[in-house]
């Protein structure tokens, strides 16, 4: 068989379920992962040795490992932190070995397939770019505005972010990277931290243009809320507004929501923005903010399959 | 072909020669590691997590990596050494990995053995311990004697060392070596830093028991000296004695002596402990100090066929 080539972009836990979610369904799957976090393991390495922080890229190859003991016990080791009264504390292994691979090579992408290949990855896992990213944000509250520099500190931010922006401005984005959004018969975009994960990917102008290119084959996954279910729909509506303020030239095929935020206002948000609106139940049981991954896959093995065929094209 | 199992003891860069010269000459190849070390990356480790020092074992791992572009990239990787202004410096990567693999699953063996899958070893590598060892001198210097701990310390003491103690006094040794010991066709001793990659074997009460069993099959490989040449046969017989006051009812097959130390009262002394006397032009063209590995290889290939015949018995 010859399947469809799927593009994933996101970091951290949002970009773990959707590729969860997609392995096995598609012929080529590629991950394309933020490189702004600032915190942790990611963000120490990150600052002792100038290197993209790992974290969001360990994740995104494990989520693709071979489904055997041996992509198992790989998988098992490189998400393993230490945990010490020393220097060695919190790191996990993976991110070690990344920047090892790193250090030794120069080459981002290179020492990254060289990790896919350890784990006998479903797919490839390329950076956004091949610079760390720090994200900065303009957020208001009580009155004023501040200005919030880094990952973490935009992520836990209260208050209403009023604009987002990257430091460098135009940071270096592999051809490979590139190639792959041209080359994708469809892009997923979210769940994941809105702001960081999401709208952060069009902050990069190289890859912004080829999103841009590629809205028509685009899935756009909205978030399922940890707000007040009165509110949700709502925020999601937001969340567009935020999305399109960002993104000014980009249009997605397909918005994606959980039906819980079945509302009119976002529904009509969206069929305005000229995407088609999908609403399903999603919310993983016992959990408020987490999709099922076996209802995503069910999602996505249509939708891709929609977008991929023209769906977009010929409504 | 079911050429020789052999087990070669040792620790560092002889047990790397010692590795090195071997692969390929034999049907399974065993490094038995020494886990004494506490300087650099390994010491940092050992002290950050109670575990045994992985440095050696990773040399001795890289020594057996698949000559391929897979098992090279991997051996470079693990080599790897971080050079920072921050508390990662001076780590090697494979250190790293294997402490991670022993933090995960708490399986000294396995870890390695993991390790060695990784890099599709020729050959398996086992410690001497799965608790790291301690090992302290009583050193004699300017007419007094002094206690030195730490293999940094004893390895670099200046003086004449008097005895060698370990701590603890009885550590714990995986079956796994103990079996390769007991079923090796051949062992191999050195070369070395005597007392600290060498002796210290015969202080871990059980693998001193096996070695003294395995003696009538044992090539020991006598260093190449620093000394003044006029001398380096006297201090060899010098290591001889210190090597019969550790392990009193040990006795190897073979002594293995570069030309330059061919003199009488060495080979007098190997004979009188009932050992066959080898001398040959060893060392490595503009070293002082290292084995050539090609004339270790062919000196290896007949000692270890001859031994594992039972030649030493026939006697």
């Amino acid at each position: 068989m010859t399947g469809p080539q799927v593009v994933a972009l996101g970091g951290g836990h949002g970009l773990y379920a959707t590729l969860s979610a997609l392995r096995g369904t598609c012929e080529g799957l590629t991950a394309v992962v933020t490189v702004a976090d600032d915190g942790g393991s990611s963000g120490r390495i990150r600052a002792e040795m100038n290197v993209p922080p790992p974290g969001d890229l360990r994740m995104a190859l494990s989520a693709l490992c071979e489904d055997t003991d041996w992509g198992r016990t790989w998988r098992d080791v490189l998400q393993w932190r230490f945990a010490t009264d020393g220097p060695l504390d919190g790191h996990a292994v993976g991110n070690l070995l990344i920047a090892g691979l790193w250090d030794r090579s120069g080459g981002i992408v290179e020492g990254l397939d060289w990790v896919a290949r350890l784990l006998r990855c479903e797919g490839r896992v390329l950076p956004v770019s091949t610079e760390p990213i720090t994200v900065s944000a303009q957020v208001a509250r009580d009155g004023r505005v501040e200005k919030v520099v880094g990952q973490v500190a935009v992520a836990t931010a209260e208050g209403r972010m009023r604009s987002l922006a990257i430091e460098p401005a135009d940071p270096a984005v592999p051809a490979a990277t590139l190639e792959a959004i041209a080359d994708a018969d469809a892009i997923i975009l979210g769940p994941g931290s809105w702001y960081t994960s999401v709208l952060t990917h069009f902050l990069v102008p190289r890859v912004a243009a080829a999103l841009t290119a590629a809205g028509p084959r685009t899935i756009l996954t909205l978030n399922i809320a940890h707000e007040d279910e009165e509110t949700a729909g709502t925020d999601r509506v937001d969340d567009i507004e935020a999305l399109r303020a960002a993104a000014p030239g980009f249009a997605p095929a397909v918005v994606l929501a959980d039906s819980s935020h079945d509302e009119p206002a976002l529904r009509s948000r969206v069929e305005q923005w000229g995407a088609r609106f999908v609403a399903a139940p999603m919310r993983a049981e016992g959990t408020v903010d987490r999709h099922d991954p076996l209802v995503l896959r069910e999602q996505y093995r249509d939708l891709v399959t929609w977008v991929a065929g023209g769906g977009a094209l010929a409504r």
